[in-house]
């Protein structure tokens, strides 16, 4: 059996994942997969989110990473990212689990990359054989991303994708620090998720580290001289109506919710803002 | 030819359609794609809503309800449904018609369920063999619902999917009353849609019953003192820009409509209020 | 090999792409998608944007012009669309290249079938012996035109589809105006994107005639007596942050935007108002 075929017949069909801050009013999103249908019609196209808060690069690259170990490994993951018209470089990526990762060298693939082993090979894709011409200022998305993932997720090999970068010179995501002194932990809002709910830049170990114990309460500083206590449990039935819990979220990452409100409003603070906790 | 090929081989796709109010902000609901996407690859994933206001129990149960009728019942419709974190059971059913139904034993189902003839077989999926695992205390879809509905729609029988229960012993969804006195119809607004149009928990029948004709003028009553007129016809064209028109819905419900304005706004109502009708 | 297989197996499997003003709150979208999984389950179902503001004629019409280039010629583009209700025509058009349109009989379908070569047969199916009955009043998108769409997605003749319409008796969409006088072009917005780009009715030609060359500074006039300069350019990038960029789009058609913020909220305008420029 020719290896064509193991792959497009006899292997899972190929996948490819959108990210972007495209929005959902407009057709942005919707002629990404109008392009790749064109180029790979085998592909099952999956929307991720096009909610990412334009040029949010730490948000859009939990969203993907968050999401990589729910989407089938077998075919191709590709990120469409937010930011364009800078002068950064556009990157498809191979990490050591067998995805392909597209998007902008900014850091914004970083995290999933990671948590596919890594990356081992990059190929600079800005000037791709398999771009749309003309390619638009301000349209990567449609005019390289699309049609470069949907050509790899097509068969083709990623080193005729582009030219070849050094995995070395790709810029990392300085993800923000989590600070831990006399029993307080502050980090940072990474996003805010549909119900208001704060997801957070650290670990339950974290917590662990500051001495705070499930159960426990801890006072809760955001900004705005807010300052609230919130229980350590496991979710918002841990607390009764309009009251602050501390909890694991699916991510596996702490978050702050409010039961029946908004931690967001409540705290007053959004993505990129500090909050402290402390036993 | 074996059962298993005439389901897959020879039968129709599965389908499995999703009702939730995870929002389209955040990963989630790409989230529940990629996990069926995994389990049962040759599905077609429906997203019938992910906006289904958090915990508006009656609204997501008419949203999947009146869905149904137009959604192939070859294959498997599953919901994720809103609220979680509580001690209420995680369901699979599977109805008279054929269709199974996964989600939440808090009634959430039941109008489905009634349309598809009924509940012949329910199981508890919250333990289910075929969940991931850890499984999160916040994301039930992602951990519990998807993988049940898919891992179904690829063929596994639905008494291995978890624990037989009583389907008499099933929780069910008590609908508002309609209430019909002196020519005065009074109901309750199970949502409002994105024209700001009031779907209504009445039947054209109950207006018959009211004494309320087709074409007739109907005075309406809702909240803070509004009351206005509304002509009982067909469609919004049917009256002046900015009247109210009380008409048969698509869903076969009546509902009330402002042409080219929100009846919400006119009448100051929401989903869960009261409006009231006369001749 | 009969025509049938060489349609449904050897050739590209079909492709319905819809555009609509159902917003992303309700089942109305998602029951499109069912209704069409029903009578052609082999489509691909494309969402190019149910967010077209409700009756926004020259918004609608090109936010499926726009998108038709990038989605596959070999299946069936349908187009369901705003405004219900009213006493316009169904049409179904096959156009020169193949491509087959659904919609009102208001000038909607217009740009995408010129740019698909013109419509070469029109057939009105209002009472398509396809549609969903009981026909709604106000739900045509599903009762007639998504099952008429997927009727000829699945390889039903066009001609049996309703009845012939002359298509010289086609209505027309009046695009509007762009004048050009004493270096000063004044064009319509058709439509803000969510970004809060204004894209705009006016050609790249256009600005030539008006004696405006990349990379000059143009004086811009929105509402409310807003002036603002905007550099001609290629991207947002092109200029300081706040500051306005005049460019081709990646509609090609011209646009303005803001580098970080909205150039429809710095200039106060909106679908259908005016914006005139001057070297």
């Amino acid at each position: 059996m020719s290896r064509f075929s193991r792959r497009h017949n006899a292997g899972p069909a190929p996948v490819i994942t959108l990210v972007t801050d495209y929005g959902s009013s407009d057709i942005y999103a919707g002629v990404l997969h109008g392009v790749i249908a064109q180029i790979c019609p085998a592909a099952t196209v999956m929307d991720l989110s096009h909610r990412v808060p334009a040029g949010d690069l730490l948000g859009g690259a939990l969203a993907l990473a968050d999401a990589l170990p729910y989407t089938p490994v077998g075919g191709h993951g590709a990120v469409v990212a937010p930011g364009v018209g800078s002068r950064r470089r556009a990157l498809a990526l191979r990490c050591l689990d067998g995805r392909v990762l597209v998007g902008p060298d900014n850091g914004l693939l970083g995290p999933a990359a990671a948590l596919s082993g890594g990356v081992v090979e990059a190929v600079e894709i800005s000037h791709s054989p398999w771009r749309l011409e003309p390619v638009s200022a301000t349209f990567h998305g449609r005019d390289v991303f699309a049609p470069v993932a949907a050509s790899l997720a097509a068969g083709k090999p990623l080193v005729a994708a582009g030219d070849p970068v050094e995995v070395r010179e790709l810029i990392d995501l300085e993800l923000p620090a989590v600070a831990i002194s006399d029993s307080r932990l502050t980090t940072t809002v990474t996003s805010v998720d549909t119900y208001g709910n704060l997801l957070l830049n650290a670990q339950p170990a974290d917590l662990q580290s500051a001495g705070v114990r499930p159960g426990a309460v801890v006072r809760v500083e955001g900004a705005a001289a807010r300052r609230r206590y919130a229980r350590y449990g496991r979710t918002f039935s841990d607390v009764g109506a309009g009251r602050l819990v501390l909890y694991a979220a699916s991510s596996g990452r702490l978050a702050l919710a409010s039961n029946g409100a908004s931690a967001a409003d409540t705290l007053w603070v959004g993505p990129g803002d500090h909050v402290s906790m402390a036993a």
